[in-house]
């Protein structure tokens, strides 16, 4: 078959034996962990006898991204770096994958050869294996994987976080968002922005290293900082109060938005970690982040009731948010 | 919230939690296996130490179905059981799934709840429970299941078929395309068709017997007999002759098409065992199905090469068909 055929040409059949000849070639260093790989029914993983930690999420054209602003690898890595974020989130560490693909007949083999490698190679950076997936024709490109991880210790939970828990990120907060702001207008964002979007870090070592030393509560920032502590509150039965003054936000936000609270409390996609951290364990896992090299900053804290509460600068409350179904982005802009 | 409302008043957040609640409600007998069920970042289950197996499955509007063929629940149902079917066709006992739903905003959310619902209680059914998933928009509904089970022995493979093998089917053949027959040309087929498309039954405790009793090959009938057979063939690296008057046809089949080969052969979404059986064991299994009540039939026998040869009633070969893509329905008509 030739590369650029569409997949309508190259046929189903012919493409899926080719693709799981490849992704099995590929897979020398988990052969241990896998008794049959891609090609058959399905794949058999032969796990150590430790809890599985399993997630699922969807990147859909037209609502996720639009074709031209991802190269299909690209597109194929985002997939696997936002469901390894959601075990980092768990503190597992990442073993297998499925990669369920929908995509017009007019797709092109090559295209669809490189999305597949992207998802492969980004999984395989973190300890996985694509092990299996479907591929269904449909009018829209959709990535929907499946990932599986174990569990070696106590997972980060959303139910755990209790008032007077120090609240932390990872990283910096807007990044991603503020790259999408390019983006829906059809602008190429800064380089150091797209990366931040393009390729979220999972932040698995840190999310292991944390849960170790005894943190419980913890989950990746996907909707949004402001959307994901309702999350955290509302799972605890707690609330909660950010402090705008102390977002952590990157030079190239700061530049954008001197506060950054038009992309770091509203904006979604940052992949960090929001943590809930008893006060005694404040020094343990500073040292932690400290050791990794990653960026690990307190935004607030867990307090009793339900409310989010947003701090300004001055030390002022901007008022209560309750949740997203209520949230409008104007709201938190004082 | 009022159950007609679409989800876009709902509000994604607001769906979720009322399903998260629901799910976690119907999980009493597996909690021993689910430590983080529903609502986290990931569900977190504990297997038993056996290896896993795991798959998954699109089904796409305006690929797989159109509006109108199936109720919400019926959808949900038929996502878990071509699914459990990919289980069953490794003869692993299902133990948990996990769904992706892409839908468009006026999808209500009485409809979606039916869905999952439907989806939950079939899985529930042969013993596994749903413990996650993911929501997005789009403008087409699509489900995407992943589900895992565990082996607790051999599994049936597509790679072990070895000339001599005589090749069983289960159930009988064609009955989902004749069913699908009517509704693209926008029918109520037959309810006994209807059913056998809309709720395929997945033989798992057909193929575990089977397995446990030294069976090594076989697989799930999704493409048709013809292509299926082409893969078996393919993954071996053998041949295989079918036998056009052995193959086991329903009443309703017959009586639209009396020797079958434009449904059955052709036809896929049967979702029946197709196993390649040494001859030694064909006493064993054929016990092991009268036991369970499943009809077992033989229709033909791997041979040497890399042919699907089909033999016409009278013993004449139709001529060799060298697989799907090289494959059109008029060919193997008579």
């Amino acid at each position: 078959m030739a590369d650029d055929d569409p997949l309508s040409d190259v046929g189903e059949h012919a493409f899926l034996d080719a693709l799981c000849r490849r992704l099995r070639n590929g897979q020398g260093r988990f052969s241990l962990r896998i008794a049959i790989g891609p090609g058959d029914d399905a794949a058999v993983v032969w796990p150590s006898g430790r809890p599985l930690v399993m997630t699922t999420d969807a990147l859909v054209e037209g609502v996720h991204f639009r074709s031209g602003w991802l190269s299909p690898a690209e597109l194929g890595a985002r997939a696997a770096l936002v469901n390894l974020s959601d075990l980092a989130a768990m503190a597992a560490e990442p073993t297998n994958a499925l990669l369920a693909v929908t995509a017009p007949s007019s797709f092109q083999a090559r295209q669809l050869d490189a999305l597949i490698d992207g998802c492969a190679a980004a999984l395989a950076e973190h300890g996985a294996a694509l092990v299996g997936g479907n591929l269904s024709r449909s009018p829209l490109l959709t990535l929907t994987l499946t990932a599986i991880g174990e569990l070696h210790g106590e997972p980060l939970r959303r139910d755990t976080a209790r008032p007077g828990d120090r609240l932390f990120v990872s990283g910096t907060l807007g990044d991603a968002s503020a790259a999408l702001s390019f983006l829906l207008r059809d602008e190429r964002p800064p380089e150091v922005l797209r990366s931040r979007w393009v390729s979220p870090t999972p932040r698995l070592e840190l999310a292991r290293r944390l849960a170790g030393a005894g943190v419980r509560t913890g989950l990746d920032l996907s909707d949004g900082l402001l959307v994901d502590t309702g999350h955290l509150c509302r799972a605890s039965g707690v609330g909660a109060r950010l402090r705008l003054d102390h977002l952590p936000l990157s030079a190239a936000v700061r530049a954008l938005d001197g506060r950054g609270v038009g992309f770091a409390i509203p904006g979604g996609e940052d992949y960090e970690l929001l943590l809930a951290v008893s006060p005694q364990l404040v020094e343990r896992i500073t040292g932690i982040a400290r050791d990794l090299g990653t960026p690990l900053h307190e935004i607030g804290e867990i307090i009793e009731g339900s409310k989010v509460e947003l701090m300004g600068e001055d030390g002022r409350p901007l008022g209560p948010v309750e949740g997203f179904d209520h949230f409008h982005q104007a709201e938190v802009r004082p």
